[in-house]
């Protein structure tokens, strides 16, 4: 390698991903390994997704990293853990065009940046560390000429952050908690990917909040030392019940896909609860939506509209198909409607095409709503204006990939540095 | 007897009773035998109380009874069991400046009349059915000459509401699951009568709700038949903590009686969580309560309150002492502070003595209340006004008695009717 001023570089978009069955609590903090297994819905990153530039060259003199525009800093184990696993792994790199020779043994010499950028707002409790470790790892690996499957990337990624494992997969995505102290089984499979079940819709509701939320990491750890019903949870309840959402999963059977996520993440919450102090992480707003989607699948018979909840109030709500989202859409806007002087295009966004099928791509098409017939005590007598921020309409999506278009880097090809 | 026109009478009143380790779940719906034991604390009955008028007449053609002076049915099972077991035990009553002589065998032909009223808002979700069922069994006994200690009689009270065996003792009170299928050793106990531990003072949050509340029959014939964890509660938590409470109980040790009630409320939610589908009986103005006092408790070092809440939004706070329970109202009228046109008198009902000692009992008092300094963070930053409907200031209290005055009677001693 010679002292060249070459920048090579490498930009991936990686998906985030909700749980179904629920990852709360770990049994080595360090190695983040869970205490259960843990099964998510990847959901698509033209909606939600982290892009990631990853730079190296010659002339960088130490590893830095850009999140949303900002630099922060890398020296937290999480960051240090994935790029020192990465690095590890590192193969030969050589781009000739650009006079590119990386020898495997450079890497630990060579100096990274790295720039990385949500599609979403950071803020709003999307799992935003999830798909941004997975596309720190997915990215590097690129980058680095790592020679390992997707299993084997996740099992770094996990190591930044639990569930960013589960994003290195497209659809149905497992993250098995596996057996072994240094954590090399604890890693995500794929259980089938976004085009076997494509009939899903997924819509999530951002819920406002004026409580300071306790974080993820803190409050797993709150629930594992001083929860007397985790244990029971992670040994007796959650073995049977993965085993039960990969058939309904394999199967397409939404009825029971529907049972087991609404229970999962309710007792996910109860064990939260449970914890000293306790935590709430549901608001009365995503209380009156689980009313709201109880009642219409009661009052349909069979389940029209899967609910889950992660650490926050917003609701992520799945819905069979493309005309019960609709549906769904249109009692949410009932419910909580968007104040005076929001804009639909920016209250309902992500897939927004939903909205001409809903009618409400129209001055006023909101105040015509209809009180769904199905509610026929009041979820909402009063004004709920303001309850929610906004809707992200989505669906099933992929797993990660390298954008090759140069204009989407987030790094200067020239300097390395933001644009 | 004779069929002479006396009207024989019995006044009674019980008082209301808050569990700090719950009851929830029933192993017999008929019966109404618990999954697990129970302990609550009797409230003083000053404030929280049940009067119950009964009387007995040759000139009575049927039982009736009046609730808060609205006649109601007697037709329903609960009614009907308390009926028949008090009956079945009936002695010979004697009363010579009466004319009155009733011989056991008599008591099968006579009618009952039946009047109670509640010295608090039924509506509000504070156990009313304990205190009311109490009062029933207990001023039918007294009546009926029933020679049953009250222990005996907390076993027939427990059949037409299951915390009502509870309140057949004053002071601290545990409720023993029993083991027999005929529910005949599932009895309420003394623990310590209320002068043991008399430093306690109780702060209830009557709490405004939108929601309309399951009530806690169907509720938990839910979570019995859903929830994966209410078992493992049953048997393997309450039986420890349990025996933790007593311990607490006898020793006045506050600590590890705060930290079991607030726990033991908090895994009672959590079960209502974990029930499909899911039980809120809290709302966020429950929650920004319990903040505040783990805040303060956290704060202080040792713990200065305990909380437990029912099946219900209501904050039921216990201070170690008078000092603490001042301190707490002005936190919490602090955060909660009455609509500008509430008297604060009646905001804060029950022993309102605690106002003046709380500098609360002149204009303006409560906008001149500084943040607890404990509180760094905004747990109320929004005006909170009206999410607490009003306040009562109480004290663990006696058990039932017997009210010999007349003048308080609720039936007339002529005809036996509402006066």
């Amino acid at each position: 390698m010679a002292a060249e001023k070459w920048v090579y570089m490498v930009t991936a978009q990686t998906p985030t991903n909700i749980a179904v069955i629920k990852y709360w609590g770990k049994r080595d903090e360090v190695r983040i390994l869970p205490v259960n297994d843990s099964i998510s819905v990847t959901l698509d990153p033209d909606h939600l997704c982290t892009v990631t530039t990853v730079a190296v060259s010659p002339s960088f003199d130490r590893d830095r990293m850009w999140l949303n525009g900002k630099e922060i800093s890398l020296s937290g184990s999480r960051y240090q853990n994935c790029l020192r696993e990465i690095r590890g792994r590192a193969g030969d790199v050589e781009d000739k065009e650009k006079g590119v020779k990386i020898d495997k043994k450079d890497w630990e010499k060579l100096h990274l940046h790295i720039a990385s950028h949500n599609n979403f707002p950071t803020a709003a409790g999307l799992a935003s560390s999830a798909a941004g470790f997975a596309c720190l790892v997915f990215s590097l690996a690129k980058l680095m000429n790592v020679d390992e499957d997707a299993s084997h990337l996740s099992a770094i990624a996990r190591q930044g952050s639990g569930s960013a494992c589960r994003s290195l997969f497209g659809g149905f995505v497992k993250w098995e908690m596996g057996s072994k102290d240094d954590g090399s089984d604890s890693i995500a499979v794929q259980l089938a990917d976004e085009k076997h079940w494509n009939d899903l819709v997924i819509i999530i509701a951002v819920v406002s909040s004026r409580q300071k939320e306790t974080s993820s990491t803190s409050g797993m750890r709150e629930s594992v030392e001083t929860s007397l019903l985790l244990q029971h949870r992670a040994k007796e309840v959650v073995p049977k019940r993965t085993l039960q959402m990969e058939e309904a999963i394999k199967n397409k059977d939404f009825a029971s896909f529907t049972q087991l996520s609404c229970a999962d993440s309710n007792q996910f919450h109860a064990v939260c609860l449970d914890t000293s102090p306790p935590i709430f992480y549901m608001n009365d707003t995503s209380h009156r939506i689980i009313s709201l989607v109880e009642k219409w699948n009661r009052s349909e018979g069979t389940p029209q509209v899967a609910y889950t909840f992660d650490a926050g109030p917003n609701a992520v709500l799945i819905a069979r198909n493309r005309k019960v989202a609709v549906q769904l859409l249109q009692g949410l806007l009932y419910y909580f409607p968007p104040k005076s002087d929001t804009d639909m295009k920016s209250y309902v966004v992500g897939d927004n095409s939903i909205l001409k099928e809903a009618g409400l791509d129209g001055a006023n098409s909101v105040e015509n709503l209809q009180p769904p017939p199905e509610i026929k005590d009041n979820i909402g007598s009063q004004d709920q204006k303001g309850e929610v921020s906004y809707f992200i309409c989505t669906k099933p999506g992929r797993g990660p990939v390298v954008l090759p278009d140069q204009t989407q880097a987030l790094l200067d090809p020239e300097t390395g540095l933001p644009k």
